[in-house]
């Protein structure tokens, strides 16, 4: 009786694959994260906090930070280096997913907190994939949040879209074809560039080719304490300064 | 001296004109509203709803209603037709926008609550347009809100753009031109088509016809409790029943 007990408890605690959250938290500001974020991030009792590699930088870290409870839950680091080398990447997001897979073995729950919303151009894609294709048991809830996008355009009270308008969002760094540029400004009611810091140099002289420069705005760090907002023809000026990771042009017609 | 007192307070006061807080509370979910929209419905006297002529339907008050404290805030419906024609749009916008302007006068502060984001295909960009250009006195200002775009990849777990993927977004309704639509879908990697509802019978074959059905997904009602997902082949059997406004369909290469 003891031994058939023992038996069919063993695959039920086996098969306990745990569940993890990925929660958008917003663009920076703390107010920004839904009610639906901060009870998830305050019931669990593991948070993985993405730290960039070298600088040791955790901006989602810091922006949840006071609603935690460090006393009673685990912060456990995953590191993600700032680069290009898709090897580097690839292998970065392998061992993150690893640690993700380790920890909730056993059916913990546990949150990935990621700035902005987890499915929009940010790194959880690439740890959602890995678990999708090999770990198919691990029980994933996604949690949507403010993009950087709708943060920018309340903050210049710039209308996105309206009506029977079309829009288009293109990371500015792999923009590189200006003809085609051109093209997409010529056909979008609303162009979105992200992450445009080094590429503002190549962009601004298509965007004064087709005159598209006046009605611009740039918006850097929005939802940060040092965010800016920077319009039309002063968008020039911003060349002569350093331009952070965190920014957008957006371009109506 | 008296004298002197009035003539300096009198316009003070008239110069006082009250602030409009526009929120986004998110696509349905109450969960998803943001901390600030709750802190900002929940602390200001007046709320502005939108109310749906005829149906007297009021979406996005049914969701924050249970935040509200209706023995002391005051509701104030503004309404809208569910119509495409522009002139009875513009009057019933007009109204609206004189409506809250009333409202504001002598430094009162008001919100006025927006499914989804305000400035992403929202009722309330016109009336911004309105303030802006007939009272720049009026302070508004914008609570960005999580859309449906983000809710609706976040409940299909389907990742919207990483890397260099470009993403676009357009309104179905107005994709009338199937040679258009199918060079759209040959140049982004993401294409978003929303409020599908009257136009999925257009659509559908411009999707088979280049393979893209397959791996389309199809989203109504993001949120809310009847919330439905339906992927590839099957989004052809919709065809038989009555789809909502709020439907959505994302098209991945």
């Amino acid at each position: 009786m003891s031994d058939k007990l023992r038996v069919e408890a063993t695959p039920l605690i086996a098969k306990k694959s745990g569940k993890l959250y990925c929660v958008g938290i917003g663009p920076g500001d703390p107010e920004l994260l839904t009610l639906k974020a901060l009870r998830i991030l305050q019931t669990r009792p593991v948070i993985f906090v993405p730290e960039q590699s070298g600088s040791g930088r955790r901006q989602a870290f810091e922006i949840v930070r006071p609603y935690l409870d460090e006393a009673h839950q685990r912060i456990i680091p995953l590191h993600f280096p700032m680069t290009r080398d898709q090897d580097q990447l690839e292998s970065a997001w392998d061992i993150a997913t690893v640690r993700v897979v380790m920890e909730l073995a056993g059916g913990q729950e546990a949150v990935f907190p990621v700035l902005g919303d987890p499915l929009l151009f940010g790194t959880f894609n690439y740890i959602l994939n890995r678990l999708n294709r090999n770990y198919p048991e691990i029980e994933v809830e996604i949690v949507p949040g403010v993009t950087s996008i709708q943060a920018a355009t309340a903050a210049a009270g710039l209308p996105l879209a309206e009506g029977r308008e079309r829009i288009t969002i293109l990371p500015a760094l792999y923009e590189e074809d200006a003809a085609k540029l051109e093209q997409t400004l010529a056909d979008y009611d609303s162009v979105v560039l992200l992450k445009v810091g080094g590429a503002l140099g190549r962009l601004l002289p298509i965007l004064k080719a087709c005159n598209r420069l006046e009605k611009a705005v740039y918006v850097e760090r929005v939802g940060f304490p040092d965010q800016r907002i920077v319009r039309g023809q002063a968008i020039e000026n911003l060349l002569y300064g350093k331009l952070p990771y965190f920014s957008l042009l957006i371009i109506k017609r």
